[in-house]
C-alpha cells in the first residue's frame, strides 16, 4: 500500500503560508488575484516543474499540473490557492498540495496509470467577486456578461483585478473543458465545522453540499419613546425578531432534519436608539438543508411564522429571496469508493453533508466527482487560528492517494 | 371662569414654529445653543416685551418674562424652547406659550395676585449636552465642572457652544434661585405617548417621572460557519439574546407593575455577516418604573435571566450599568389642585406617569410642582409629524391658568 510522506507534505504546506503571511493578525491574506495570490501560484509551478511536473496556468488563472499522458481524460485532483483575508493555512491549499503529494508518490514509485494525473489550483474560490470563478471556468458556468460585471465589496472589478495580474479576462472563457476530457473530480478538504472532532471520528465521506436560501427580511412597527410608549401597544420591531428567532429550533424540529440550519447572521434595527422603541427590524435568514423540499418546507414555515408573528406584534411584513442554490450532490459511486478504501485501512469514517460550499460542487454535474474531509481543531476556520492535526492530514491525504489511483487505474 | 384665547395662542405657537422650521423634512430643528434655538430666544423676549412684561435671560440662556411685584416668591409657569433636530412644533413651546398665555389673559383682565408670575423657558431641555442644563442651573443642580465637561454626540463642548452665541458658561451658575424665592412650578406638556388618545381622556394628571435605569449588554460566544455549525453545537449570541427578549414580558409580569417599560433599543451583532453565526451580541437594556424598589426587582430579573440563558447558550455574560436615575415625584398637593380643577371644568383626566423627562423633575425637590399632559395624536412626538389638536392644546392652557391663579391668588 502506497503512502504519502508526510514531511514532505508538511514542508510544502508550510512553505506555501509564508505566502501571503501577516505577522500581525498571523492570518493568511491570498485574496482572488491579489498579489499574494499571483505569487502563490507562481511558487506552486515553480515547486511542480522542479519535480518534474508539466505546469499551465489557464486563463482563469487556474494552475494545472499534469502527470502522465495528457491526452487522455484526467483524474483531477483539486482545491483552491487564494485565501478569505486573515485566513488559515489548510483552507484549499490542503487539497492542492495534498494532489502534489499525491504525484509525487505516483511519481518516485513509477507507478503505470491508465489516464493521466491533474492537480487543478483553482483561482478564486473564496467569493471575492461573488462566485467560484476558477471551478466555474473549468465547468463551464462561465458568461462574459459575467466576467465583465462581477465586482469585490470595495466596487473592483474581478477584470481589472486580472489585468492588474496580467490576465485577459475574457480568456477565462477558454478554460472550459469537454466533460468527456475529465474521468473524475477529487478534493480534500478541512471540514471547518466541529462535527467530526467531536465524535472522534477522522474522515468525512461528504455526500454532497447542502443547499441554501438567503432571504433579507423587514419586520415594520412603529417607533416609539421607549418611556412613554406601554408595552401593550408597541410596534416593536425586534420583538417581532426575538419572537421569530424563538420559533427557529420548532421549525427546525417539525420541517427539518438534522443537516437543517437556519442562522440569523445580521440584524439592523432602526433608529437603533437605546431609548426609542425600535421601529424597524431589518435581518437576514439564512437557510440550508441536503434537500431541496425540505429546504422548500423549512421556507414556507419561517414565512408561516414570521406572518402570523407581524399580526400579533401589528408591524408589517416584507421578504426579498436574495438567492437560492438547490443541494449538490457527490457521486454515489464516488462516495462507495471512498467508504470502501476508508475501511480498507481501518479508520472510521462518517458521511455527512458539507454545509459550506467547495470547488467540487462545480464538477459533480458534469464527472464522477467526491470530497474528503478531515477534522478541524475546534471546527475553526477562516481565522489564523484554523487548524488541522498532521495525523489527520496524512490520512486525508492517503485516502485520497487510494481513490486516485482506484480512478486512474 | 377665566378662558385663555385660543386663537392668540395659536397664532403664537405658530410664528415659533417657523424658527429654525426645515421645509425638506418639515422638521423643526433648534438644538440647544443653535442659533436657531437663540433665535426663538430672542423672538419670544420681543414679543413678550411688545405684551409690557418683564422679559429677561439669565446665565444659562434661560429666558424669563415677569408679571408682578417680581420681589416676592414667583409662581413659575416652565418648559422649554429647544427642540430635537427635525422635532414637532408642541414638545416644550406648548408649555412656554402657554404661560405667556397665562400672563396675557391676567394682564387684560386686570387680575390682582399676591405672588408674581414668571414663564420660564429653559435652555437645552432636550440633552444635547447630556442634562436638561438650563432646570438644572434655576434649581442649583450644576456644577463648574459639569458646565466645562458636557459636550454632544460631535464633540462640540457646552461652554464652546455657549460662547459662540455669547454667553459666558461660567454665568450659567449665577442662574440658581433660592428656594424661598420659588413659590410653585407648573408645566404644561403634550404626554408624546399614546395612552391619552387610546382612553379617549383629554388631560393627564402626572404624578412624576419615572426612574430609568440603562444597561450595556455584552453576551459572547463563537462565531461559526453558518453552513457547517450543526445548530446544537452553537454559541449564538443572537440566539441569546432572543431568549432574553422572550422574557421581558414574563419578568414585567412577575415583577413590574403597569408602569414598567423594558426596552432593547439597539443591537449590535458581531461578526454581522449573514452566513456566520453571530459570537457576539452587544445591546441595550432600559428599564423604567416609578417605584425604585420595582426597578431594583426589574434590573434583579434582568440579571438572572441573562445568567440563566448565557450557561444555556455557552455564552459569557457581561453587563455595565451605564446611568440608574431613580423617580421623581409631583407634589401631592399639585396633583390634587389639578384633578379638582379638571374635575369642576367638568373634564374627564387620567393620573398616570411620564415615561419622558422634563423640567419638572428639577423643580419637584424644591418647590411644589406639578405637570399636565395632553393627548398625542398617535402618541408621536420627537418628530415633523408630532401633533396634538387645538381643542386639547386649549383644555390644557385652561387648566394650566386655572392652577396658575389657584396658587398665585
Amino acid at each position: 500500500m502506497l503512502e504519502v510522506n508526510l514531511p514532505r507534505l508538511k514542508e510544502s504546506l508550510l512553505e506555501l503560508a509564508d505566502i501571503g503571511f501577516n505577522p500581525i493578525d498571523k492570518g493568511i491574506y491570498r485574496s482572488g488575484f491579489s498579489d499574494a495570490d499571483m505569487a502563490g501560484r507562481r511558487w506552486l509551478m515553480q515547486v511542480a516543474e522542479k519535480d518534474g511536473f508539466s505546469t499551465e496556468m489557464d486563463g482563469a488563472g487556474n494552475v494545472w499540473l499534469g502527470l502522465g499522458e495528457l491526452t487522455k481524460p484526467a483524474v483531477i485532483i483539486g482545491s483552491h490557492l487564494d485565501s478569505v483575508p486573515a485566513g488559515g493555512m489548510f483552507d484549499g491549499s490542503l487539497g492542492v498540495m495534498a494532489g502534489l503529494e499525491v504525484l509525487r508518490v505516483v511519481a518516485e514509485n513509477n507507478i503505470s496509470l491508465q489516464y493521466p494525473l491533474r492537480v487543478l489550483a483553482t483561482a478564486e474560490e473564496e467569493g471575492r467577486f461573488g462566485g467560484m470563478f476558477g471551478a466555474q471556468a473549468v465547468t463551464g458556468c462561465l458568461t462574459p456578461e459575467w466576467i465583465l460585471s462581477a465586482h469585490d465589496a470595495d466596487d473592483v472589478f474581478l477584470a481589472d483585478a486580472m489585468r492588474a495580474q496580467g490576465l485577459n479576462p475574457m480568456d477565462a472563457l477558454d478554460a472550459a473543458w469537454p466533460p468527456d476530457q475529465i474521468k473524475a473530480f477529487l478534493e480534500l478538504h478541512i471540514e471547518q465545522g466541529p462535527v467530526l472532532e467531536s465524535e472522534d471520528i477522522p474522515i468525512g465521506v461528504v455526500e454532497g453540499v447542502s443547499g441554501v436560501f438567503k432571504w433579507i427580511v423587514h419586520l415594520k412597527g412603529k417607533a416609539d419613546h421607549a418611556g412613554t410608549a406601554p408595552m401593550h401597544m408597541r410596534s416593536d420591531a425586534f420583538m417581532g425578531l426575538a419572537d421569530f428567532a424563538h420559533e427557529i429550533q420548532r421549525i427546525i424540529d417539525e420541517d427539518g432534519t438534522d443537516k437543517s440550519r437556519i442562522t440569523v447572521g445580521k440584524v439592523e434595527l432602526i433608529p437603533g436608539y437605546p431609548h426609542t422603541v425600535p421601529g424597524e427590524a431589518i435581518f437576514t435568514i439564512v437557510g440550508r438543508d441536503m434537500d431541496e423540499e425540505v429546504m422548500r418546507e423549512l421556507a414556507t414555515a419561517c414565512e408561516r411564522a414570521l406572518r402570523a408573528i407581524a399580526r400579533r406584534h401589528r408591524l408589517n411584513f416584507e421578504y426579498k429571496e436574495v438567492s437560492w442554490l438547490g443541494p449538490r450532490y457527490c457521486s454515489k459511486s464516488m462516495i462507495a469508493l471512498m467508504e470502501q478504501k476508508a475501511a480498507a485501512r481501518g479508520w472510521s469514517y462518517k458521511r455527512m453533508p458539507s454545509g459550506a460550499g467547495h470547488d467540487v460542487q462545480f464538477f459533480s454535474g458534469m464527472t464522477e466527482a467526491g470530497l474528503i474531509f478531515i477534522p478541524s481543531v475546534d471546527g475553526v476556520s477562516h481565522a489564523p487560528d484554523e487548524w488541522s492535526h498532521w495525523h489527520h492530514v496524512e490520512m486525508g491525504a492517503n485516502l485520497l492517494l487510494d481513490c486516485v489511483l482506484a480512478k486512474a487505474s
